[in-house]
């Protein structure tokens, strides 16, 4: 995808140094003084005055947190603590996201979002799915092992899709349910066990608009973490135009020109398009720019 | 992708007929006599005398198993049954499925899967990962639900990278530990949390042979139900060919050249390539057709 913007989320200088996590005493040694600890407050990043990430050590860590190893960044061992709670909701329900995502560099915010989406998952998985009984960290939290029935639990990512359906040069955007007033955004849904990408495109955009789409393409991918979601972006034709909306995930589709998009864009349109940080905002710029 | 053959488990012709499954009364309703319940033993499939899925109705679903929805094949409901135990290990450890694929023919081995990787997820995540309480089945099988504190929790599907890396017009090849022998195919990695696809196939590609890429391309997608991955096949270029191989991870890695490939596929090679069921050698052939 040919585009200047960085891709929000992406982009981490964190090298994962994967090698080491399955290296007990490699990490062992690792923990000592020189490591460093992402300031969290709960799930919300802890800025300076400048707005970028702060980092503790390891004794600031509350007492008996689970620490992830995030990996190597500048030569220096990176931890985060795993916190009491993890979230719950989309981060559209949670305008205290949205505004520390705004405030935040594209390094800060790529290391941030891994690292979220990392303990979140801890903070919502400390039992066995399989038995009920409490799982252990391991592998520098990459994984969690039950001692109980030996199962083995590993951190999720949900493949989701989103995209553009192109039709006469107009795109089809919709509103979810309870979206800030006015946002039209391109649809979206998870991926599910039996289908690919293409398959859970054409799905997806079926269910929601009643439209049949072909030729679909991937674009570009991000990784999202609320809470923990890789975005596959794609851009598929349709041949017909004639909508029937699922109201109960969509408050309403809609065909837009490609002026009706571009003044939405430039800030001066019929809609709020989607803010700079979502991917479906990357694909609209790049249907533009076409 | 252009190709002539259908992609394995790819296909399926089952409408997930998903506003099904948020209606109580009418997924209750479609669970009568004329119901059908994918026959299955334990997560293997049960043929006929022409290699065919065999179905049954709900009357034959062990006392007290859970059902999940399919979807509707030929305007009929479609079920499948929890078995006691999930499945535990790679498809290449498994021979029995391997023969089993072999068999099916390609709709039938789309139902296969989808159905498998759903009731698999179930019987391993009949607890509730967040506080250890037994979970009850909802949403048709689409969804588990925790009792005691609430939470939701959403079958897996787990995006996985994999990648034919090009350099000097030869392919970059590996084996696993364990593989079958003179077996070689396409390097493979899970998407983490917190990177997007071309950053996991950089990613995995610089662990497991120290070779650095550069234009990654996304080329075709396969849902793989063992236990039930999101398969992304991508192609890679690398300006390098100095190999360092992770020895923890695969018994070795070899450049091939265009002429060595073409005759593995062949039948003979240097190399067994991956199964034709496998993403990896739809990559290769499409490599090949270039």
């Amino acid at each position: 995808m040919a585009d200047a913007k960085p891709m929000a989320f992406a982009g981490s200088l964190m090298d994962r140094a994967d090698n080491i996590r399955a290296n007990p005493g490699q990490l062992a040694a690792l923990m000592n003084f020189k490591a460093r600890l992402l300031n969290l407050d709960g799930l919300m990043p802890v800025f300076d005055d400048q707005g970028a990430l702060t980092w503790g050590t390891l004794a600031d860590a509350p007492e008996n947190a689970d620490l992830v190893f995030l990996g190597l960044l500048d030569g220096v061992a990176r931890f985060a603590a795993v916190p009491e709670e993890g979230a719950e909701g989309t981060a559209y329900s949670q305008p205290q996201v949205w505004q520390a995502m705004q405030r935040m560099q594209p390094a800060d915010l790529a290391i941030y979002g891994g690292a979220r989406s990392l303990v979140d998952w801890h903070a919502r998985h400390r039992f066995c799915a399989r038995c009920g009984q409490p799982t252990q960290i391991a592998k520098g939290g990459w994984q969690r092992n039950c001692a109980a029935c030996e199962a083995q639990h590993f951190p999720r990512t949900d493949p989701v899709t989103i995209m553009l359906v192109e039709n006469d040069d107009r795109l089809m955007l919709g509103r979810g349910l309870g979206w800030p007033e006015g946002r039209y955004s391109a649809l979206a849904g998870f991926v599910e066990p039996g289908e690919t990408i293409e398959e859970a495109v054409a799905r997806e955009v079926f269910e929601e608009s009643g439209i049949r789409v072909r030729d679909v393409r991937y674009i570009a991918s991000q990784p999202w973490p609320f809470p923990s979601q890789l975005m596959m972006g794609c851009h598929a034709m349709a041949d017909d135009d004639a909508l029937t909306i699922d109201t109960t995930e969509l408050a309403d589709v809609r065909w837009f020109t490609r002026e009706e998009v571009a003044a939405a864009v430039a800030g001066d349109g019929l809609f709020l398009p989607p803010p700079p940080h979502a991917i479906a905002r990357h694909l609209i710029d790049w249907w533009l720019s076409r």
